[in-house]
């Protein structure tokens, strides 16, 4: 039975089956490798800082000839490298000391290439018990550390500032277990998103956590960033999905609260520290986190809508009755479809409307989930929620769907300098920002647009600029900030402050909150030796 | 249509549709109002103290005239209330400062009355600016603080073990705000768990979270404790669904973490702190939760296996098949049947097994629900997982299904001097316990009883004897402690650690974390004065 033939506006009536899996391959990541140095520093947040020079890297001097560009933090005084710490990093790691400067550039440039850091040692441990005699040696030594996971982060906390240690995790990817049972992994932090995405998938279950960098970014870094992405809806945070953590802190001590239980209530829960602190308290070594069974059907339908209140009106509708099998629930205004039409020549698969929702559901019975979407669409339509919509089955149909959502920011790049904000809001706040923003910039940018996870109350903010432009600039930030902050909104939602943000914290937390951080930083790395100059701001020390 | 025909075995065939909080009305709550003084002596842990004596309370003297029992603590060298501290009190809570015997009585001794304090003061805040002024006062002058909730604790973390004085939350009851759209919920800390499900339901929400205890309980205590409950196997941990806190420090500063918003990663998520701290680091004032929708379905059902393994393969069955609307899957074992046919002539609902399971569903879809019941029980039944079962729908079907796993406490009461342990194991081991612990004991014990929240990896292991048995107790401390060590699980599932368990935290927790613990609260309560020989150890000082 076709379930949608009673809906007959839609246009596309398709019915889909297709594995969560084969949905979003590498697409975040497709999309950068296309990208021009243009268009990367065009991507750089206004907050950024890109270090165009290529410096010679070498060992035990008076540290990088180039000083990073305005605005960076000074070099704080750690231990610069020698020739004897070498010697005692190349004894614990035989062959994975990487100080070849054309081997160790790659881990100094973050993934937007818009930061660049002078290290000159690549340290590449496949134990914990390396990690930790590492991280002893350069607490003695006052060497400053930084851990890197697969350095897609986009706050600049990847990368080291100046000359710090590249610490990668990459070579520590093994998995230590899985219960078929309780669906419970545990893993070295190192392991790649995707490839345990897909040792699950064949025992049948899935990541609690998706994103667009899955073929890159490593469960530690997830971890150490407090990752989002596009399953949070459904499976929550990962405060609430990881299970356990081992970590070695500054002194290098292992602390060992790798528990794989549900219910562990034996003292302070010592690992949520750790989740989001972007490696600035430990470096994360294993992960144990709690995985959802993989689901028999995955629906996505595409949605038009007049105003923002029946967009909202529709994810209540929504929530209600397609209840548990919700899996996403993104957005995108009209300016950013114009975008896709003119820039990526993308034609919009329903009629003009000021707003789109993408609607992704995931359950456990097709033909359930089905009926569910279909009452779902047809009570939204009654209520003139929606005006036009259409549903997709094929796995191109679905890729094209998708894509209208996911290649806004691609299409951004085109329209011109990009200033990017990733802000929070409660739900019946997050357009009214967007709209605030285009009259508080009257003419003077040239796009101004708004899209994301509505679903999780988090906007990405993005207006353009013919070229850089600090007049435009100054007319965004603090109002961008203040405003957030007046609605109790977060200033990064998902991405975190690493050393592009550390400075705007102030809007988001307060002075006690951002003292308490500082103390609790003091406490665990007296020395500052762990990711310096990230996440903690310029004041506290 | 009858979905259940199909199942011939089952002989109750009934469906059900009757809303969640009609299942569990101060279930735990009326029980425990029918001990008599002799079962609740009975029902404390091995490791509590119980103190018989009334004492006279009194203020300004040298303390309390009956020492707690032994084993206790040594008193800590805390100031004693003087008149010019309660002066001072008087003045911020006029009215609020309560210090007649009488009234102070209830508040000194726990749920269990297993534990009795000897505090002469029971202040009761209505708001936070209140309680952040107490605290400060306390600290300056280095006054002892028992934050007290509503008092339902199991391990007497919420009671003072000496004079502390009692800072009550119970009049700080209001909902501060409820986002409709987002499910968000914000309120005091003293608001009672029972009262805020009522306001949620009425709006089409319920709590994340459900206990027994939930007419007297608090939503600060919960938090302060980290409550698990009846929902964790479907809303995850409060770790996951508590967005934010507001919580008095215990120099009186006011730490506003309160943030409403699903995402926000501007630094260290300091709020994890707090949750199951059990009041030792600071004072919940209020707290912010994501409330999930109301299922428009419950539905539940219980059934017999021959095997644990078969039980086990039933849940990892009713994981696939039931999907996303699985709410709970309990267990209790043949010797749990005998206990309720024997002591409280509940007789079983199917027929004779060595282990039952009572599995609960909800849904947003009557129909789609029964339909994956229906599917599920066909083929465990097929598979042989399960060799009997009734399903029902009647309120008072429901109910006497529901009691078969509930009234177990109950029934062990009447049947001796209960040694009791709430354990976290991996899934597979949870049964092996049981077993290990009848033959380790031989004939030792009356009874060796295993239940429990199995899809949580929650076993509550109690072994009864005709009277209190040191040789007894010997038998099975520390050797309970050690298989759960064994095999990395934890002694204190979901009741938290309080005074009676904190020594035991080594055979979960590695000195390290322990340490951990130590230094996070030496620097967030320097002088200790918040909730006292709570939580840590006593060689952590």
């Amino acid at each position: 039975m076709n379930i949608f033939t009673m809906v007959g506006i839609f246009r596309r009536i398709l019915l889909l089956r297709t594995p969560l899996r084969h949905l979003r391959p590498h697409r975040t990541l497709s999309f950068a490798a296309r990208l021009s140095p243009v268009d990367l520093n065009a991507i750089c947040c206004s907050s950024g800082q890109f270090v165009a020079s290529t410096r010679k890297l070498h060992v035990g001097t008076d540290g990088p000839k180039s000083p990073p560009a305005a605005g960076a933090p000074e070099r704080l005084p750690f231990s610069r490298v020698t020739e004897e710490d070498l010697a005692f990093f190349r004894k614990i790691l035989p062959g994975r000391t990487i100080t070849d400067p054309d081997l160790v550039e790659s881990s100094n440039v973050d993934w937007l290439k818009s930061m660049k850091g002078s290290s000159e040692v690549l340290l590449r441990p496949q134990k914990t018990e390396e990690v930790s005699q590492i991280i002893r040696y350069c607490n003695s030594r006052n060497l400053a550390v930084n851990p890197q996971g697969g350095n897609t982060g986009l706050v600049g906390g990847s990368v080291p500032v100046y000359d710090e240690i590249i610490l990668s995790t990459s070579l520590m990817n093994n998995i230590l277990s899985f219960d078929s049972i309780s669906g419970i992994l545990t893993c070295q932090a190192g392991c790649v998103l995707e490839n345990l995405s897909l040792y699950l998938e064949e025992r049948d279950y899935i990541m609690p956590l998706d994103l667009g960098a899955k073929g890159s970014c490593q469960i530690g870094g997830n971890v150490a960033t407090n990752a989002g992405g596009l399953r949070l809806l459904r499976y929550g945070s990962l405060h609430g999905t990881v299970l356990g953590l081992e970590v070695v802190l500054a002194d290098g001590q292992v602390l060992d609260c790798l528990a794989s239980l549900r219910k562990d209530n034996t003292g302070y829960d010592l690992k949520q520290l750790f989740i989001g602190s972007e490696g600035t308290l430990g470096v994360i070594t294993a992960v144990s986190i709690l995985c959802p069974r993989k689901p028999k059907s995955v629906n996505v339908v595409f949605l038009g809508c007049e105003t923002y209140e029946q967009l909202l009106k529709a994810f209540q509708l929504c929530r209600g009755m397609l209840g548990e099998i919700l899996s996403a629930f993104e957005f995108l205004d009209s300016e950013c479809m114009r975008l896709l039409n003119t820039h990526l020549k993308l034609p919009n698969p329903i009629s003009d409307c000021p707003f789109y929702i993408v609607i992704e559901t995931s359950g456990s019975d097709p033909k359930h989930d089905a009926e569910k979407l279909h009452n779902f669409l047809e009570e939204a339509m009654a209520s003139s929620l929606v005006s036009d919509g259409t549903v997709a089955t094929e796995e191109s149909k679905i890729k094209a769907l998708w894509s209208m959502r996911e290649r806004v920011t691609e299409a951004l790049t085109h329209d011109g300098f990009t200033y990017k904000y990733d802000i929070s809001l409660p739900l019946e706040q997050i357009y009214q920002l967007v709209i605030d923003m285009r009259q508080h910039l009257g003419g003077r940018a040239k796009s101004v647009v708004g899209y994301g996870h509505v679903g999780d109350g988090n906007l990405h903010l993005n207006i353009t600029s013919s070229t850089k432009d600090p007049a435009l600039l100054a007319a965004i930030e603090p109002f961008v900030y203040e405003w957030t902050a007046s609605c109790r909104g977060s200033i990064s939602a998902e991405h975190g402050l690493g050393l592009k943000k550390r400075n705007y914290i102030y809007y988001s937390k307060p002075s006690q909150a951002v003292g308490l951080m500082g103390n609790i930083k003091a406490m665990l790395d007296p020395k500052g030796i762990l990711n310096p100059y990230k996440t903690l701001p310029d004041d506290v020390k």
